[in-house]
């Protein structure tokens, strides 16, 4: 049988593995990312992982291999334009890189697309007929997957769901844009609007909230296990969060009338403390039927997913 | 060669047209709804049309029937589940009543699907690989076209960009949510800002503006002529109604990176007062690659395109 590689190409690490039969991962290797030791040495840590999981995989020939990084991609051509994580890559054509090392067929795609596609093989979204999904993260990645297939658009380009306007007239977001759902429900949107409430009230909650007497070093994580702890301006951001999130799912939900959305990221850790506040908000927002009929729901597979779904879009390409 | 009939149930008439080869319309036939009658008498009047639409016909047989009508729609079922246009009309299972009565195939989609559908087959859309489309009236309806096909969602409740919603805590809509993109850029929205805007500057533009004294009886067609003679107030309200879109618009393109927006009804008469805003707010809140690439354009076949769209959709079915 034919085995496939999938690599997800993170800013902190690069996660990879071999999948075989029903998409299940038998070996999985990780590398530190070094973003900082340049654009070759990253690319040599890659095909690195790639080397070694070819050589000891002694059972049968690799037939693929998918990769999924952050940034803008040209899928068609396999180039990575741009990515939030590598300031110095432009245009790099990695999916031709990889494909004259090691003459395996290759596919490129964006890593929330990898990641969603996952969870729609094997994980939360499986059996899905429509299903629109969001990774909650540094940014907020989004991807469209439609009668089994992704939706890129005619660039390559759709699925950023972040960068919906959901406040017209609301904060400044990294794209350049005021009021994207990502500049309300990153982890890095969380985090500001925790510091906001505490600038607000008593010092004491910033130790209870963040144990940390320096607000520079909160992150997404202090917040969910304060809020784990009862820290109401922990819960309050995050039910907040929740609201912001049904906001923009209660838009989707009446322009796709999609069968699943599902949640991944570091984020759904905190599900329950967000999960009632964005529910409440999508029934609030969009048309009942199709607000009962969609199952809104958290991703299960973690780090594998985008392996996964990497390796399993490049399967597909192979076989249908 | 086979010929198809297509019909539009609006609110004010019903429009009807056997459509053959290339799309094109040869016999057109329109009649008033007169929804005050009832259910039945409408009905009668829908199958009077098909009759006679059969009968002038003898070049050949009709090889199916296409109905578009506002409302929720069941689609797998040919069922008007519920219509703005009907209130008395509960769960009427329309495609089973025409093809008891003619025993040709009949499908029934959404009014806006259908005639959306017509301007990408012959219209302003034609040759578009995906596409958006907006119909502005009493409403605003939606459609999303991708690869060729109408995409309906899991219960064929998709495309209602109407109800994206633009404004969190914005005005009401008829849908019970606030905020709705519906709520301001309907005829009725614009009309309502118009007032608006009357009611906190002179009288005098009241005449000017719709030529009438009673503010009641205004119409977007009054703002649109006010609009042409120069009314700063007309104008006004026209450029604010582009920015609405635009803002909606923005959010679309990159959530489709759609390869074009078809925006039709009524109100696009006034396209040149609202274009400009539009696109500087599409180019002001969406991602570069995605603005640049998609076109926005008027809807071109008028009244004819739900015709041709619902004739077309039937004849596809029969033939793909």
């Amino acid at each position: 049988m034919p085995y496939f590689i999938g690599i997800d190409i993170g800013g902190t690490n690069i996660e990879s593995g071999i999948i075989g039969d029903n998409y299940r991962i038998f070996n999985r290797k990780s590398t530190p990312t070094f973003v900082h030791e340049g654009k070759e040495r990253v690319l040599d840590r890659i095909c690195g992982l790639i080397q070694e999981l070819i050589e000891e995989n002694p059972l049968d020939s690799i037939k693929g291999i998918g990769i999924g990084s952050a940034g803008v991609i040209n899928i068609e051509d396999g180039i990575i334009v741009t990515s939030p994580n590598f300031p110095d890559w432009k245009n790099v054509p990695l999916k031709d890189i990889i494909f004259k090392k090691f003459g395996i067929e290759t596919i490129l795609d964006n890593d929330a697309n990898v990641v969603i596609f996952g969870e729609y093989l094997v994980g939360a979204a499986k059996g899905a007929s429509s299903l629109i999904g969001l990774t909650l993260g540094t940014g907020v990645g989004g991807a469209i997957i439609l009668d089994g297939k992704i939706w890129h658009g005619c660039e390559g380009m759709a699925g950023e769901i972040g960068h919906m306007t959901i406040y017209p007239d609301g904060h400044k977001c990294g794209c350049g844009n005021f009021g994207c759902l990502e500049a309300y429900a990153s982890a890095k949107a969380i985090v500001n609007q925790a510091r906001e409430r505490i600038s607000h009230i008593s010092k004491n909650s910033v130790y209870k909230l963040a144990g940390v007497e320096d607000l520079s070093e909160l992150t997404a994580a202090h917040i969910y296990k304060a809020a784990i702890g009862g820290d109401e301006l922990a819960i309050g951001v995050l039910s907040k969060v929740g609201e912001y999130l049904g906001l923009a799912l209660g838009s989707l939900t009446n322009i796709f009338n999609p069968d699943m959305i599902i949640i991944g990221g570091g984020v759904i850790n905190a599900w329950d403390f967000f999960y009632s506040s964005l529910i409440n908000e999508v029934k609030k927002r969009a048309f009942s039927r199709p607000a009962e009929r969609v199952k809104i729901l958290p991703a299960k597979l973690g780090k594998d997913a985008g392996i996964i779904g990497a390796a399993g879009l490049v399967a597909r390409s192979a076989f249908f």
